[in-house]
């Protein structure tokens, strides 16, 4: 991490996402997630309980670990620069923490959805029932603040529990607003904010508190993380239009089989009487779904929620080097990127 | 509550169980039951999120509330004599956040059951549907842990961390038992801690922490309530099979067909063959599971179970006196005597 803080902003730079992130992090980044991965396949896989397995392999199928990443790229750009003092285990945990918040999520997401696979892994609730999922996402939200238990962090606290609040919050909102005629674009947002934005924010802002960071530039940097998480929940909601199903991994227009109005849907709805007089409801299966995807697609709508996704990241990027002094931005911009560039 | 060091421990005034402990409390006890009610109400009732309705439904739908009990009791025998002091807020929070934990699982558990009504309320699954009730357990969670980071307890925070993942380890424990042909005692009892009693061992540490009780009475007390919790749970486990429905509010054997194996069966199975012999997974409906729960009361295993639980019980308050100096264990044997008599 110690080269970390030199690497420039360069948007080309991002062009193979977080791998590249990776890369230019050098031996310290690779160092520090290499630690958490460990840590969170400690904390899953030690219990008493023969199905605590459900846990550790719902951990283990790992995903982008995105949000860790920003916890540790907050915690550097707040002055952490090494992840083998106290300080360093503060930010690991924090870290473990988020991560588990987040796949606590989505195993009880597959519960409702009723997945039989994620990430390319059997989901829990496929395997060993709703019952089992529903205790092991309870088991994986319990343990994440047993871990900033262990760090001994009341602010850490406050951050996460205020975003898994939020999570919460968010999906009742969206069960609110499940195939609404009208669903204001305020609303959206605020949603998206409250399911994915509200989490990011809680890994900046407990990164930084981590590395001693003061609350004010705790505060800022969950702000830019919080408009990276409201892009990159824009983007997922244009790839549920856009497809295809092999980048995906499910047919388009799943959230509208649930009834789920997302951005571009919204904006198609402004611009085509016949898309806003469109029942969700009368959505019949996976034929109806892609075609009223193509009937989305074909009104620009895709095209406009990208770009204001891109204005949403560019602005947070903007803001950066005014709150972070010695080109310490330069990793963070590389993740609001690579946040970006995963879904041209 | 001022009064209440005085209340002596003669089980004969506990027939009325936790109505006559309120009564014995006094106004104290009362008004401090008040203010968890008051606080509760707006923890559940605020928030940006039209469905968080749900929420202060199932918190609202109250229940005998003994874990906050236990919380203030717990906090008065380590020395708490008023809850109108900033010692006083911390007790309510740590009341309020355990009792948010409880309905929390509650809220899940109506999931997996499909259950239509609670507390003679409606369900959140009823009313909302699963992802809803989904949601709400896990907003009811986070609030939880939002509460402790208000009081800023780093050792509340571990106990109660301990307790939910002790929690969702029992649910998972039960799962994995499910219609199991042997079921040893030690795993049963080791079941019944992590699924009922830790919660209740939690809110008397918890208790005796925001009371600035030691961390060595806070273990005792905890110690104290572990084993009230184990008895809790033991004859919560005698009334499925002993019903009647009027009182349990569910047909007699309703554990049986879920296939969970408790103490009265696993009892019932050593004292007569024919028992050892049955499988759960042949009872085909509440008729079979009420002849099953007739054969297991045959053999007596139901008032060994009940005396089992009786021993517990006796032993924990037998230890108090010698924890809790100036006669401050009185209330707190008298809910333990509340626990026992609610099932007689």
């Amino acid at each position: 991490m110690r080269g970390a803080a030199t690497a420039g902003g360069d948007p080309a730079q991002a062009a193979d996402g977080i791998e590249s992130i990776m890369q230019l992090g050098g031996e310290s980044l690779r160092g520090a997630m290499a630690r958490i991965e460990e840590h969170l396949e400690r904390v899953t896989s030690e219990s008493g309980v023969p199905l605590s397995p459900h846990a550790h392999a719902t951990v283990r199928a790992g995903g982008k670990r995105l949000r860790p990443l920003l916890v540790i790229l907050a915690a550097h750009a707040a002055g952490e620069d090494t992840l083998d003092a106290d300080g360093g285990m503060a930010v690991v945990r924090a870290a473990v923490a988020v991560e588990l918040v987040h796949s606590a999520t989505l195993v009880h997401d597959d519960i409702i959805d009723d997945a039989d696979v994620r990430r390319g892994q059997p989901t829990v609730s496929a395997v060993a029932g709703r019952h089992a999922a529903l205790a092991t996402g309870d088991l994986l939200f319990s343990r994440a603040f047993a871990e900033l238990a262990q760090s001994g962090s009341i602010p850490q606290l406050r951050a996460l529990s205020i975003a898994s609040s939020a999570l919460a919050e968010g999906e009742l909102l969206q069960r609110e607003d499940a195939y609404a005629e009208v669903v204001p674009l305020e609303r959206y947002l605020r949603r998206c904010e409250l399911k994915t934005a509200a989490l990011f924010e809680a890994a900046c802002r407990m990164g930084a508190l981590s590395a001693a960071g003061s609350p004010s530039l705790a505060r800022e940097l969950g702000h830019f993380a919080r408009r990276i998480g409201l892009a990159f929940q824009i983007l997922d909601d244009v790839l549920d239009v856009s497809g295809p199903i092999e980048r995906t991994g499910k047919a388009p227009g799943t959230d509208l089989l649930d009834g789920t109005v997302t951005l571009p849907l919204i904006i198609a709805r402004e611009r085509e009487a016949t898309i806003a007089a469109a029942d969700l409801r009368a959505l019949r299966g996976a034929d109806d779904a892609r075609a009223l995807c193509e009937r989305i697609a074909a009104t620009g709508a895709l095209q406009e929620s990208r770009e204001r996704a891109m204005d949403i990241v560019t602005e947070a990027k903007a803001a950066l080097p005014a709150i972070l002094p010695d080109g310490r931005s330069g990793m963070l911009e590389l993740v609001a990127d690579a946040v970006v560039e995963r879904y041209r």
